[in-house]
């Protein structure tokens, strides 16, 4: 029942209002103060909470716009579905993995089944569900990254098994070696938001999905590179404009508290810098495929957008504003050249999410070691961050990816590539009064 | 004019600040106590607020998405007004009726044009704005419910009327029975965010719509069932994803005070039961129609969402996750199941609105007698709840949607159904390049 | 790396929590008030922030869906362009112009190249990162009206260069003026939100645009006004619900401060009456385009709603329910009104920018000497805000136009405005597959 109607109806005054709200026991300054801190930063793990999970529809509008028609449904399909099984996932064993007990024996956390949630723990200063709720929205960001990559040939089903180990597994021991205070951390390794934790081990995974999965039909025949154009511009936009309105979630709430005026100055600066950076990204993809093509690919500002967020995602808080716009600038850059590489090598990657994630993740994190001075951190210790996040997450990937090849199998055949995986898997078209109508 | 300049040119140093703040009169320690937690109750309401606000969009693009092109246009225009006329009329009547005076009668509030606010009503603990607003945008979710069951063939007009009388008459009185201090409240009733008040109420409404208005031509022919595809999976997708999201304000700010740790918390754990019930919904559907219909239903999975999340919603803080899971997947289950049950009484639903809101917030408001162990709950007052509820939407709808009927009409004609609504009654395409291009 | 898993780790009790948000210092009671009002005014800056930069995919969304498919990806290209643009030239420039010093020289701010943020400035109450960032996104909106106006013929650069000129120095003069303490607020003139320094200032820019730019080829032909109609519906009214989310914090952080139940009272009465004057839009152009074209123009519509809440956000906060309905509605029946009477004067307006930034800007403006009744506010200083910003705007764009139409040309060329932007500037076809499939 709700309370409201009869505290309207009760004779209250401004004296009673501490009672109120502190029931029998009138607060103390000691307890006030605890209580203010307790609720500011588990508010702010809330709203950056549902900000994050917004971005998982983000990257649903993004990949959906930007696959053919005839796979959109399923790529609607996949993210709603990735979203939820990485929910239950880290609930089930992932936080646990990367962080219950994580820092004690150093490599990463516990093995039990189900997360056991703390009730009203006001020792830690804020809501373990709201912490829970903050950590699993990022664990399903990783997995929101692989999809767009190894879009519109996969299966289903061995899409979303590589999506529980994934976030089951591979993404929680990554996280335990940093922010479970494993030996990452302990050698001074810093990803404040994840460019290298979240956003390049998406990356790595989607890497070796998209080289052990193969290229789509039709994308590199004799030797040369046949662009296939998302169809529907507008909803990928969409979907850019709305991850980037995540990030300051991502970003912000990145901060941990915010009961302090310092905690909540650092916010802010962080929402600054997050959106420079991106600005930055938007502005150089713009100004280089203007003078590299002679037209201004949209789909590279979008891009550029989000390599310049990820890039700044290792680093948010220590750069001035003329910093962030350059590990923004740079890291769109770095998205922009990757591009074409990756048509060399003939690897497929549909949304551009290699680009994004790994190039410009790996990026970010190299560039704390020259955006924050503090002495703790060293260009070696990032690198080494960076490698041994690559080489985990690619074998660990790779094993996975493989094995799922060789039992059930993960490319869908050519009869249904061709036709489409929404008419042979979902049996719903995207658009059916749109085409061939 | 704005404050910020001058102050920024001020000297102005910490031990000012209080001042800054206070005016005059210097906090003591109950008087800031009061202070922060008005503010943090007044701002959990504006939060979920602005957060159910955003589900109007959804559910608009939601059955944007599940309409055909032809009556697109329509449907976004029918959502963007009911929202509004939803907002009026919970100003002129509905407000007054649903909480002012509701307790006294015990039938329900009060009878007056236009609720008066309280200005700095600082006695209640929150700014009665801020709750109007929240209980508002809960009165329109009711009406969206209700837009997507009737689409394709209902006139704007009529439609709008019963509106009129749902957001003003029908669910503030329902509301009455228990949010009001009614007499359900009395009885014990629980139903923390309203599975039966807010979603089966719309859904009972659009039952009785749809048996009124019948079926759309070509829907049921000779005893078959004749899917009618939507015209837009990636909106309808978008829109289960701001749903979502929503949902997060829906049952977390149904707390109704975030100004103590204990409250803090517990609208954390809401946050986690509300998105594992949504999980476990998601992941039920795509299980059961791929075992069910050997391919995987995007929409369902979709549905499912929403079913999950309806039948927490009667109780989210109570349940632990494994239990939340177990709600949010019968729910989803259900609204499986329901989907055929329909058409086999060939009640035409566009959306799939009765299995997701009606049959999920049975469900979900019957289950809350499992899973909330106070000893004031029992099945039979949650059953007599749901009964009550469902004679009384279904009377006052029934005779609303039949006077409409034998009066002016509800149905378009032939010719206009098979035209669709946008060319008729709206005179905009919705797409107007795509189709017959 | 993160916090959280140490703290969980740790042994903390209630009595520890104060230690643990202070730091070493404990907390007095007035510096526990100075915190905590800091953190509330922050957070208020922070979340309006977001939502008003959410604005911007808001108007992205509304002109991709209102201009031609041809023309769609450049839409969105130049969406993310100028509110990248904005936010770096707001910082090079805008900022120091429109605050930093301006009450001093009366005229406007100080030239500096990139605003210096004071760290942790508690002295002004805020974080001066949150203020700048909910700044910078109205400087950011300002751009946006402009974009659609001028949209489907005006070349890229041309208008990013016009949008450095506006987001750099046009709107941050017509800002200092009022928020930057000069004349205009020496004078009493009242614009709570920006009513006139956003929403007209961006119309009369995009006015003098449409003039100097000329109608799109064949909107009029042989005197007769021939209807192009948008492509998308659902995409632009998706657009108008996310504008109507945003301005809640458009309207309700521009209160500038959360700290005291006062503060949270207004803010709450502000979404109210924000909430409300789009209702009032809405109802009153559906309602005004049925009696006049005998069917209910989609378009209006949304475009009543956003008159609605241009018109209530000079004075959002005296106005009862009622006045805002009222103010709402006029604004809404006076954008319905200007419609036919721009394309009477050929001034081609591609999605109605003008009738709802400009006419209903100007009268909201106007309506606030009736709807505030501070004795320091008259309808002849609201009238010569109003002049002045329409002087000033209409002249320095006027220049900047016809500069840029003089010397790189401003209008794409007959073949490319036939063939559509996308194809020729942009090279990525909006839908590839729905259109001559």
């Amino acid at each position: 029942m709700r309370k409201i109607a009869k505290i309207i109806g009760g004779a209250a005054v401004l004296s009673a209002l501490p009672m109120m709200a502190w029931g029998q026991d009138a607060p103390t300054l000691d307890s006030l103060a605890a209580n203010d801190a307790f609720i500011f930063n588990t508010l702010l793990f809330l709203i950056g909470g549902f900000l994050v999970m917004w971005m998982a529809a983000g990257f649903a509008m993004l990949e959906a716009g930007l696959v053919r028609t005839k796979n959109v449904s399923m790529q609607c399909l996949k993210n709603i579905s990735l979203y939820s099984v990485a929910g239950l996932m880290f609930w089930v064993i992932g936080y646990n993995l990367m962080y219950v007990g994580a820092a004690d024996n150093n490599i990463f956390g516990t093995f039990a089944f189900g997360y056991e949630f703390v009730a009203e723990d006001v020792g830690t200063g804020y809501s373990s569900y709201s912490d829970w709720f903050f950590q699993m929205v990022f664990c399903a960001t990783t997995a929101s990254i692989v999809s767009g990559t190894v879009a519109e040939r996969i299966k289903f089903w061995p899409f979303i098994i590589f999506v529980v180990v994934l976030t089951g597994f591979i993404y929680p021991v990554v996280g335990s070696w940093e922010w479970g205070y494993g030996w990452l951390d302990d050698r001074g390794f810093s990803d404040f938001a994840g460019s290298t934790l979240v956003h390049s081990t998406g990356g790595w995974a989607a890497l070796m999905g998209a080289i052990i999965l193969g290229a789509r039909k039709g994308k590199y025949v004799d030797g040369k590179v046949n662009p296939i154009p998302g169809s529907n511009m507008p909803l990928a936009t969409l979907g850019v404009f709305i991850l980037w309105l995540g990030w300051f979630g991502f970003n912000g709430a990145s901060q941990l508290a915010m009961g302090t005026i310092s905690d909540a100055d650092s916010i802010s600066k962080i929402f600054v810098n997050t959106n420079m950076a991106a600005v930055a990204g938007v502005i150089i993809a713009v100004i280089y495929t203007q003078l590299r093509y002679k037209k201004i690919d949209l789909t590279m500002a979008l891009n550029g957008a989000l390599a310049g967020l990820v890039a700044i995602t290792a680093e948010p808080l220590t750069p001035s504003v003329p910093v962030a716009l350059l590990v923004g600038g740079l890291g769109s850059l770095l998205a922009c050249l990757t591009v074409p590489l990756l048509d060399k090598l003939k690897i497929d990657d549909v949304v551009g999410a290699i680009p994004v994630h790994l190039v410009a993740g790996i990026f970010g994190t190299l560039a704390v070691a020259f955006t924050n001075n503090d002495e703790s951190i060293s260009f070696m210790t990032q690198l080494i961050g960076v490698l041994a996040t690559g080489v985990f997450v690619c074998a660990a990937s790779a094993i996975v990816w493989y094995a799922l090849k060789v039992s059930i199998g993960i490319r869908v055949s050519e009869e249904v590539e061709y036709d489409g995986l929404d008419s042979h898997e979902v049996g719903i078209a995207s658009y059916p009064e749109f085409v061939n109508a």
